[in-house]
């Protein structure tokens, strides 16, 4: 049985559970290595994946005795079977935060036991990052800086904001990333004013500012990183929001670390844009893992306290709605004294020349 | 107003609710036109979309007057904005299928009203496409059918799953595609046998069969799109399967008319496929629309009259485990007295020759 299995049938026995029925894909791939659609039961009999015809074949052939996990086709089973894997009355644990309203009644009628809500706990498990986990993202965020460098020195005379996206996308595939983070955000000039800009056929000009924020996948695990440069020239008055910004993050990234709380460090950040009359228009950042936004997200209400081999992306950014929007960001790792980047391009001002 | 909204707030009053809460993305993008994050709320007091800092702009320069919809920024607005919305203990509508149990059970402290299910109203309506709808998936359709037409052309000697299908989405973006469907299913040889297969470091050798399963979007509505091609040369043991599923679909298209019943049209697919002894891995096909998969599904169980200008993919396939697998699809519109393909490509037997 693989360790993360063994880690949560031990918590499943601690919260006085007879076992827990998993049903988001990405917890079920953190406990299993399954990429395959199906529901996961843990139960004091056995461990069972649910699945269909579509992925039946593909399971078997990952699944091996080691992993005391038996997959079975949903066609295969009766309405008697699924009562079976537990006794009537149970209490069983359930993802409550994933599971739809109208999943949580079937599933009820379904199983025949009293359904107990388990307040993320495996997402909170997948908040530490193994040296394997670590090891996949560090690799995912050289891809990115790889294809931001490659990106800058490629930009030429007429390309859109949608071309330049795809460009970095086929840079992070053919270079070892196994899929996008995220839809890249790429925006040119008065696009850079809105944080979540969908890249646009706007064509780039000299004299505007491009707003990256890319990421790849390496082995299933994110990237996230963004970055502004500057074509051709650099107006003055971008100065003072980019050096804030990047001196907020510096602050955040020395503040992370093991035993530091959220709140604090952030609610220090949210003075510096209140005196500087800057809108906070979004959180500073969020946890990266197998999903782009995992827990915890950098904001004044969460009260968290930090642990070492957390994978964090910290990303202030300053909007001037129809003006711009400077945004820097990088993947870090939370250590013992401060956080380090794990992304590592340049955040000197940088002035590209289109090709 | 638009229309669709106007259709809404009179289903809401035929269903005696106050309001309805709108949480999936898709619903929003249909109601409203808009693709940004939030939640849509229709009172009888007024139609409010509650966005946060990263859209609000963006969503302010969208909507105009005649859409008769309040932005807000979530930040802006107080526990008691929220209750303002309705009347304590007002019937709501709100979509069970979408809705966490938790946001079901945080949503009812926030508005302070009964929640009442909805049983996918909204799904339901989007069935039967309109004529811009139609157009949109039609041109979907053309792109990925030439998407089809280039790489059958352009598939040299060494070429693996991943480059095969990553050469599809840039024809399709470059040609006007808005983005992938779905993951695009490539798969050489043996590896067609799983339906589902993902695309993997497989070189392509002589005498593969080869599936494709692709399919793009444009203005965010998507195609479906299945063939199976040769390379070199065709073995003979291929044809009785191919011959049978091009039959099947022939089959279901003939029968897919308005008023008629998926569910018998399905159950006599089934006694084929029982009579040749193959395993049915999966359903007969799905709608297709804003989503990939939406409803009618095309299963024996499902007692569903068809109505025209359904748009439905229609897929029979037959697995082999660890040999092969063969499945031909096409996007079709459903009429008055037969199914129309959209995907247009040749269903003759396929040999291509490596380049």
């Amino acid at each position: 049985m693989k360790p993360r299995l063994k880690w949560l049938k031990d918590q499943i026995m601690s919260m006085n559970l007879e076992g827990m029925i998993i049903s988001n894909p990405v917890n079920i791939r953190y406990l299993t290595g399954l990429t395959e659609e199906g529901t996961f039961i843990v139960s004091s009999k056995e461990n069972v994946f649910v699945t269909d015809g579509r992925y039946i074949e593909s399971v078997n052939n990952k699944l091996t005795l080691d992993d005391e996990i038996v997959a079975y086709d949903q066609k295969d089973l009766t309405s008697y079977d699924y009562e079976q894997f537990f006794n009537m009355g149970d209490k069983v644990g359930f993802e409550e935060s994933y599971v739809s309203y109208e999943s949580y009644k079937r599933m009820f009628k379904t199983y025949k036991v009293n359904l107990i809500e388990t307040e993320g706990i495996i997402e909170k498990q997948r908040v530490v990052k193994d040296e394997e986990e670590v090891e996949f993202i560090k690799k995912a965020c050289e891809i990115t800086d790889s294809a931001f460098e490659y990106i800058i020195k490629n930009i030429s005379k007429g390309m859109t904001e949608k071309e330049v996206a795809f460009e970095i996308e086929r840079y992070m595939l053919q270079h070892g990333g196994d899929g996008l983070a995220f839809d890249l955000i790429v925006a040119f000039g008065e696009n850079t004013s809105m944080p979540h800009a969908v890249p646009t056929d706007r064509a780039i000009n000299s004299g505007d500012i491009i707003q990256f924020d890319i990421g790849c996948k390496y082995n299933g695990y994110c990237s996230d990183f963004s970055r502004v440069v500057f074509v051709d020239e650099m107006d003055e008055g971008y100065k003072k929001v980019y050096d804030f910004i990047l001196e907020e993050q510096k602050k955040i990234a020395t503040a992370f670390k093991e035993g530091a709380n959220i709140k604090a460090v952030i609610k220090d950040r949210q003075t510096d844009y209140n005196m500087m009359g800057y809108d906070i228009a979004h959180a500073f950042g969020h946890g990266v893992g197998l999903e782009i936004h995992e827990i915890p997200t950098l904001r004044s209400n969460i009260d968290n306290l930090l642990k070492e081999n957390t994978i964090v992306a910290i990303e202030p950014g300053v909007y001037i709605p129809g003006k711009f929007g400077i945004r820097i960001e990088d993947t870090f790792i939370v250590g013992k004294s401060f956080a380090t980047a794990l992304t590592k391009a340049s955040k000197d001002y940088t002035i590209i020349k289109l090709k």
